[in-house]
C-alpha cells in the first residue's frame, strides 16, 4: 500500500463533518486537520475524528505544509476562492457541488486547476451509489437496449433555508445539479435543447430570491433521446430520489422508498419508513467517493467527475433557469 | 360450444352467493336454480342472478329434473347428505372444502360418487390462482430446483364466530386444509410426519369447541422434505396468505400483502392497503375454479381437484390435531 | 330491482368484445346484440356471451327498436358518426375514448347527445380502477395536502400497429388522453399551459403518421401547479401506467408493476412478471365503468365522465400536438 | 470525550478482519493490535487499518499490558479458552456467537468474567441492526399488542464448508442461535417447549458430523406464544435473513431481499439482486454492534447481550438438537 494521504477539510457543516469521519476511517488517507470559521466546532470534530489539527481560517488550512490533498466542503460561495487557493498551494482538491453558481467562475477554477496540474473532483456522490453504478453498468452491457427516455425526481423532504443564500436559484443549480449530471452520464449524450417550468407553491419566500419550489424540466439530448426530471422542495414524507431509464429493451428504476427493512402491518394497512435525508440515503455512496478520490490521487488516474463534467451540469441548470425566465426552450451551445 | 351447463346452487351465505354470481356470467354455464332455506335469500338472489327458479328445500333443488351439475356450498356438516342425495339424482358436484370433518364421512361421500359415476369437484380455489399456477408451472419446469421446503401461512382477520359450529376444530381442518393441499401439490410428495403446537391466545371462546387461533404446524414429506405451517385467526391488519417453496436452486413467495395499486406517503411514512377478505384475494381464483368444473365436466376430463385428494388434506388436518391433543408428532397411515 | 338495461355493442374488436362480455356478466343488463362488419365474429361474439341477435352492419344496431343503450367501440374516426345515428335513435350511449381526433368532430357528437337528451359516458376507464379511485378519495380527504405536481406515465409495450389509422397522432390524442384526463381529474384544475417534446427513435414508421414513439409533456394548471407526463410505445417489459401526484403534505403513487403474486428467487436474483397489456391492467375497470354507465342510466344520475370532459382531454392532446410541432409552450384557450 | 479505548482482534477469519476494521474506524476507540496464527494476513491486516501491533499467538495479544479491551474472533471451539485467557488478564471481552457447543463451556467461560468483573458481549448483531430495533421498539409501544407468534427464517446461501469443524451441529448451534436469541428479545419471554425436524437434501456430507442442511422448528413460549423458525444451507438466491412477530393487534416483518436499489425491467419480468451474504446484509449492524461495545464499557452500563443470554440462545439450540435425534418436543429446563 502507498502510503497515507494527508488531507484536510474545509467547511464543517453538516457534509463537512461527514468528509472529516469518511477520511479518518479511510485507511489510505489520514485525516491532517479541518478549518471551521467556528474555532469550538473546529475543535470538536478535529477531538472526535482524531485530526493531527485544526484551524479557523481556511487560508491557514490550505498552508499547513504537511497537507497532500482538501476537501472544499465550505458555502457555495467561496467555493472558487478556496479552490483557487489550494490550487496554488498545489494540494489536490475534492470540492463538493455546486463548483458556483455562475460558469465564468467555474472557469477560474478549472483554470487554476490545470495550471497547477493538480487534481480536482467534483461531489456528485450518486454516480458513486452501487445502485447507480449498476445501472450504469447494465446501460453499458446492453441489458435495456438504447436508452431513449432519462427520468430524474430530486426531492427534499423540507426547503433547507438556512442553508441557502438569498440571490441564487438553488433549485436548479444546487438540487436539479445532481439530476443534470446523471443525466449526461447515464445516457451517454450531451443536453442539446432544455424547458423548464417551476413555481413558488409552498414557500412564497424562495420567489423574493428568484428561486422556486417545484419545478419540471423537459431534455432533448444530442443523440435525440428525452428527458423529464422534477424537483420540488416539500415531500413532507422523506427525501425521494429516484432515476429511471428507459430503452427499447428494458428499463431500470433507480431508488427506493424504504430505508429500514420493517414493515409494520396494523389496521392502518402496510407501512413502512422512507429515508429522511441525503446523509441517510447516500451514506454509502459518500464512502465510496472518498475513497476513490483518494485511490484516484495516489495511483495518478484521471479523475472520475472532473470539474469539466460539473460546468457542464450547472450549464444546463442555467439554462433550466433562462428557460423557465424566459418561457422558451432553450437551445445549449456546446 | 357445446351446450350451456345447467347448474343449481345449494346454500347462498357469502361464498354461495359468489359461487351463483360467478356461474350467471359463465358463458358455458346457465343458473337453472339456487336454494337457501331462508326464502327471501333465494328470491333475492335468484332475481339477482337471472336464475330460472328458486328453491327453499335443498332435496327439491337436487330433485330438479332440468339440472346438470350442482354446488354445495352449503353448512360443513351437510355437505355429505347433499353429495349423496345429488349423486343418487346423477347430478355432477362442486363441493365446497372441506367435504367433511370426518374422513369415515368423505369416504360415504366418495362411495356416492363413485357409484353414481359422476364428477365432484372439490373447492380448493387456491390451485387456481394465476400466482400459484405460476407456481407450479415453475417448480415443474425445474426453476427452483428440487423442492426442499414448504412454508404456508394462513391468517384470517378475525374468527368468523357465526360460520364455525360448536365442536369443530375449524382452525385445522377449515382454515388449514387450504395449506395442507397446497403443500401436497406443490411438493409433490405425501405428507409422512406431522407435528402441532397450538395455542388459544385472542379467542377464549374457541377452546371451549376444542379449537385454537394460533398454531404452528411441522411436516415431513415421504420424499424427505420438510414443511412449516402458521394458521391464525387475529391478523388484524387483513387477510393474509402466503405460500413459499425453497429448491436446492432457488424460491418462490406467492402471495401479497397489497390489494390496490396506490401507495400513500405521509409523515407517517410509506403505507399501502391489504386485502381485507378472501373473497377479494381470491376473486379470480373462484371464477377460474367454476369455468374449469364446467369446463371439465363438459368435456369429460377428470377433475382438477377431486374427492380424494380432499381427502388426503382432512387427514393432514386430522393428523394435525391428534399431534397437537397428542403433544407427540404423528405419523401418516398411507 | 329495475328492469335490465338493454344494451348492442357496436365494433367488436379487442376491447369491443371485452365490452360485450361485460355488459353479459352484468346483472343490471341484458345484451340485446352485437355488430361487426366481420360476420363471423359477430356471430361467434353473440353466441359465446348469449346475444339475442348479431348484425354486420351498425346502422341495424342503431336500429335495433329493442335496444336501450348502445357501446360504441368502432374505431375511432366512425365515433362521431356513429354516437349522431344512436343519438338520433335515442339511445343511450356508452363511446370509447379518444371521441374523435378533432375538437370540432368532438362538438358535433356532443351537439346530437344534447339535442337528444341521452347519456353518454366516455370509456376513461382508469377513473374506476380501485387505485386510482383511492387516490382521489385521499386527495379529497386532504391527505397529501394541496396537490402541487401531477405526474403520469403511460407506456405500451410495442406499437400496436394495426389499430392506428395513417394521419393521427395517437400517441397525444389516443395513449396521451388518459394522462390528460387523470390530470385535470386528479389535480382538481384545469391545465393553463402546456410544453411538449417527442420523438420517433424505435419505429420510425410512425414519423410518416406526424406520429412519435416518445414523449415528454410538462404542464402548468390553471392554479400553479405544475405537470409531467410521458408516454412511450416501447415498454418491452410490459404496459407500464402509473401515476403520482405531489402534494405540500405527502404524496400518492398509484399503478404498479407486477401482474401475479409469485415472486422468483434464482442466482438470477429476485423476479416477477409484469402487466402484459391495459385488459389485464385494468380488467376490473372495465368492467367497474360499465356497471358505471348502466347504473346512471337506469337511476338517471349525471354521466361520470361526460363528453365535455372528454372534449377537455383532447384539447390538451391537440395543445400537446401543436407543442411539439412549433417547438413553443401552448396556452389553453378556455 | 473519554480517552480512546484500546482493542485488540484476537482471529482474522472474514468476520474477524470486519471487526478490526470497525475498530479502526471508531472515533471511540483504538485499534491498538490484531492477532491471527497466519502471520502475514497478521501483518496485513495491522498494517491496513493502522494497528500498532499484530501478534501471530493468541496468548501474546492477551498479554499486551496496553490493551483495555479484546474481540475474540477465534475458532469457536478456542472461544472459551480465550475468554478465560483474557478474563484473566482483566480484559475486557467482546466474544463472537456462539460462544460454545456446550453449556458447561459456556459456563466456565461465564464463571471466568464473572471472576475477573470484566465486560463480556456476545456478537448478536442482529440485535443492533436498524430494523430488528425499530421493531422492537414498535413491540414495546405496544403497535402489535401483544405478540402471539414468532417467525424466523435464516439461510444461507451456501454450506460454508471451511468453516465448520466436524463433529458440530452448526445448522442449530450456529445458525439458529440467532434466531433463538431473537425470538427471547423480541417476544419477551423464554423458550419452554421445543419440537424440531430437519434432514440432509443437499450437502450428504454434512450428515457425516450429525449436522443437517434444513431444519423446521416449533416453539411454545413461556407465556403461551408460539413460534416457528426454519434454517437453510441451500438459498441459492443468496443470504436470506427475514423475521416476521404477529401480534393480537398487527404484525411486523423484518428483513428484506433488495440489497441495491436498482430495479431492471426487461422481456423476462421485473428484477432485482439479493444481499449475498451476511457481511453485507449486517454491515451496518457489525458497526454499531462494536460502538455499543466500547460505548457500554467505557460508560460502566451493563453489556447490552451478556453470556448469560447467549447461554440461553444455546440452550435452546441444544433442545433443538436433542429433539431432532429424539424426534420427541423437548421441555426446556430453566
Amino acid at each position: 500500500m502507498s502510503e497515507q494521504l494527508k488531507v484536510g477539510v474545509a467547511g464543517l457543516g453538516l457534509i463537512g463533518e461527514v468528509r472529516a469521519r469518511n477520511i479518518a476511517q479511510l485507511p489510505t488517507a489520514r485525516l491532517r486537520a479541518v478549518a471551521s470559521r467556528r474555532a469550538e466546532v473546529a475543535k470538536e470534530v478535529a477531538q472526535r475524528y482524531s485530526a493531527d489539527r485544526f484551524y479557523t481560517d481556511y487560508t491557514d488550512l490550505f498552508s499547513d505544509s504537511e497537507l497532500d490533498a482538501v476537501i472544499i466542503s465550505t458555502a457555495v460561495v467561496d467555493h472558487v476562492d478556496h479552490i483557487i487557493q489550494a490550487a496554488a498551494r498545489g494540494l489536490h482538491i475534492f470540492v463538493e457541488k455546486p463548483v458556483a453558481f455562475a460558469l465564468a467562475d467555474i472557469d477560474r477554477a478549472a483554470a487554476a486547476v490545470a495550471e497547477a496540474e493538480v487534481y480536482c473532483q467534483v461531489g456528485f456522490q450518486r454516480r458513486f451509489d452501487p445502485g447507480y453504478v449498476a445501472a450504469r453498468q447494465q446501460i453499458e452491457q446492453g441489458v435495456i437496449g438504447r436508452p431513449v427516455l432519462f427520468k430524474g425526481v430530486s426531492r427534499d423532504p423540507f426547503w433547507p433555508e438556512k442553508q441557502d443564500g438569498p440571490g441564487y436559484n438553488t433549485t436548479f443549480l444546487d438540487l436539479g445539479v445532481h439530476d443534470f449530471d446523471l443525466a449526461r452520464w447515464l445516457m451517454g449524450s450531451e443536453v442539446r435543447e432544455i424547458y423548464a417550468t417551476g413555481a413558488t407553491l409552498v414557500y412564497p419566500k424562495l420567489a423574493e430570491f428568484g428561486d422556486l419550489d417545484n419545478a419540471v424540466i423537459s431534455l432533448v439530448f444530442e443523440n435525440g433521446a428525452l428527458g423529464c426530471i422534477d424537483l420540488s422542495r416539500n415531500a413532507r414524507y422523506g427525501y425521494d430520489i429516484r432515476t429511471e431509464v428507459l430503452g427499447d429493451e428494458g428499463a431500470l428504476l433507480i431508488g427506493d422508498l424504504q430505508q429500514t427493512s420493517l414493515i409494520t402491518l396494523t389496521r392502518q394497512g402496510v407501512c413502512h419508513d422512507v429515508y429522511p435525508w441525503y446523509l441517510d440515503r447516500f451514506e454509502e455512496a459518500f464512502k465510496i467517493e472518498l475513497a476513490t478520490f483518494v485511490e484516484t490521487v495516489q495511483s495518478g488516474q484521471p479523475p472520475e467527475v472532473g470539474i469539466d463534467e460539473a460546468r457542464r451540469a450547472t450549464q444546463i441548470g442555467l439554462a433550466a433557469l433562462e428557460s423557465w425566465q424566459s418561457k422558451q426552450a432553450v437551445l445549449m451551445v456546446t
